[in-house]
């Protein structure tokens, strides 16, 4: 079965983020107010090849601690959904 | 009125993904088969005050158009939602 995968990336509570720091110190200057708390994170979709759902997500998980995130300074979600068509 | 605003920024099709195709290289070696099309992209999170839903989407659509994205190579996506407790 193929199943389609989204990791979200997002920093942990408490870890800073120069680039949303950044951003929303920019936008003001730029024309746009009343934006506050921006926080930038990253996605990661893939298909994935797997048995069955319960599998998918247990590679999955395995996946985003050893690999596609550093657990020090980042959270991760996925959601893994049966690819249309599989 | 204060807004949950999720974009999310994806490379366009046919623009080259060096960072997904080497994560998809890259994981068979470390035991994980199966993983296809790995494509990675941005989420940029940020609470927005704005006067109603319909004003408060212009102004995320206009952001995302002129600063948070690049058009020429990038997608975007967003989700505006009223936050709770507002």
């Amino acid at each position: 079965m193929v199943f389609d995968v989204v990791v979200d990336i997002t920093h942990r509570e408490g870890i800073s983020d120069p680039e949303g720091a950044t951003i929303e110190r920019a936008l003001p200057a730029l024309g746009f107010d009343g934006v506050k708390g921006v926080k930038v994170g990253k996605t990661i979709r893939f298909s994935l090849n797997s048995e069955d759902p319960a599998s998918a997500k247990a590679e999955v998980d395995d996946l985003c601690h050893k690999f596609l995130s550093n657990p020090v300074i980042e959270d991760s979600t996925f959601t893994v959904t049966e690819a249309t068509g599989s």
